[in-house]
């Protein structure tokens, strides 16, 4: 029998779950961190896993710990310094389905917008349909969708964007072969070429120090006035200011914006998401960090970490490893 | 030099487009229904072809007319024995790429519900999102879709939905081989197996006698209670009343419809859609016929107008021919 501590609510909560999915036998523990020093002092003397977003150097004595298991792809809160020898930790991924299903929806619903119509035809107003013969409303087939960034979710809408015979070009930090569904890739360095050649840009790339501000007041120039643009990865790789002056003054057409600034808070739950008031403008679509956050990937994250567990109870290489478990030798050794 | 007669607005605002499209030499004339009878028999006396989406017994003498093209793809106002022996009625289709995009939105759509949550976010609630871990939304991917009808359209939506690693199944008239991008493929008389298989249900099919009031309320009782029902084909396929109940009492979870059972009038341009209130209900999402309406369809059909009217000034083969043209005698003969 091993012992899994789940810690905290965004874990916690699953912990029913995670009992149904394992094959082999576990005791599953769940702790909320108000729950004081002592529990957890205790609870982790025992853990042989533990599943949790953050880690730190203040955590207890973990002696038994051989996987830190985070149930989210960002680890920006685990700290390899931290992690006691002998032990991995591993991330999930599971999420390029949900964001690639939220892009293709952005750029549909920028053309059609039907919730508009829905509400404006349930008033008697007809406009928008063949039976007035008003305006007509945009085409994916045919344009040209540029990525930042082509890791999973890159790959995953461009495989969709395909299938609505759009053009799909991109950008990456590593440049592969075999890319059945892009049209042309090129590495970072011509992002500037592919700026104006795009009528949608969607930003997949990881956040990093040379992503943080990459599209600025500069590169936004360099775009068409009807380009929309999409934001399913961090904030802050696009310039704050840049973007909302962009999209106000309608130097870009629009933008369908999932990532923010700034979040919620237990003590401010309605933060503002910028501050800039994206909220005043007409021209963006504005969502709660939604992208990801399907009943499918629950499952499907949940599913992989039960068969992590799985994998060290058996004695089998772990999977989605982000540090390899230090020997004792290695973490004794002055750095 | 050749003479085309565009007929009523619907055709005539674009004579300056099919102008520029033209490569052979044709008189583009343009004439409004409201222009009287005597400018309407001295236009069509000397007409090659019309573009019209109305042809009746009551037209006046066209002895010139080899074409009648219709600038939709509907012709159930045009009447095969009103055409002029030697005459030939073609219509367009071109707007299987609009109709199928319209398709996936409402079923993304329907998942993220991305116009309400910008609403709310605006208003500084940020449920929907990760970072209050709430409650989820649905993906595509491992739904099985239904279609009815696999022409152009259905097979558009299959495409695409199988870039979205739904399982697709569809019953059609004629089954084919060679189906690519669909799973499962049967007569119309499995239907009923098909039903209960669903969690999203296309209707693409014509309307016809065998196609009238088919969704029923005993078939709807058949789906499951969270199948979605999508209609952009004609609103009679699916029974009025039944419809109208199955959504109110939720036999099934919800309609994306955007074809009616009546439509505007000049009298009447605020005409309720149905005698029933879909307008009532929170499960629906009701757009105004506009799936197909978009700048691409108008761009392509009027392409394939004005290379149709190429193929007559040149003598070659006409496209879409819908009532090949008689021989005089033919038309002579008592029927």
């Amino acid at each position: 029998m091993f012992n899994v501590l789940l810690l905290n609510a965004y874990s916690a909560n699953h912990a029913e779950r995670l009992r149904r999915l394992l094959s082999t036998q576990w005791q599953v523990a769940t702790l909320e961190a108000t729950e004081g020093e002592g529990p957890f002092a205790k609870a982790l003397l025992v853990a042989d896993a533990v599943i949790t977003t953050r880690y730190g150097l203040n955590m207890p004595q973990a002696p038994r710990l051989k996987l830190i298991q985070s149930p989210v792809a960002g680890h920006d809160r685990v700290f390899a310094e931290a992690i006691p020898p002998g032990c991995t930790f591993c991330n999930v991924h599971e999420h390029e389905i949900a964001v690639s299903e939220y892009v293709i929806l952005a750029m549909l619903e920028w053309n059609v917008r039907m919730a508009r119509l829905d509400a404006s035809f349930r008033a008697g107003d007809w406009t928008g349909g063949v039976a007035v013969a008003g305006h007509t409303h945009g085409e994916l087939a045919g344009k040209t969708l540029g990525l930042i960034g082509l890791g999973r979710i890159g790959r995953a809408v461009a495989r969709r964007a395909k299938a609505f015979d759009m053009q799909v070009v991109a950008v990456t930090r590593t440049p592969r072969s075999n890319m059945d569904h892009v049209d042309h890739q090129g590495s970072m360095q011509e992002l500037d070429t592919m700026l104006p050649r795009c009528d949608f840009l969607v930003v997949t790339c990881p956040l990093s120090e040379e992503t943080r501000g990459m599209i600025d007041a500069r590169r936004l120039a360099l775009c068409r006035p009807h380009l929309v643009i999409i934001n399913v990865a961090r904030a802050a790789i696009l310039d704050e200011e840049a973007l909302y002056i962009a999209l106000r003054d309608r130097i870009v057409a629009g933008a369908v914006l999932d990532v923010w600034y700034t979040y919620p808070t237990p003590a401010e739950p309605s933060a503002r998401p910028s501050r800039f008031p994206f909220r005043e403008l007409a021209n963006v679509i504005m969502t709660t960090h939604c992208s990801a956050w399907t009943d499918g990937l629950i499952e499907r994250r949940w599913r992989f970490i039960a068969s992590n567990l799985d994998r060290l109870a058996r004695g089998e290489p772990l999977q989605n490893i982000v540090f390899a478990a230090r020997s004792p030798a290695q973490a004794e050794m002055p750095t």
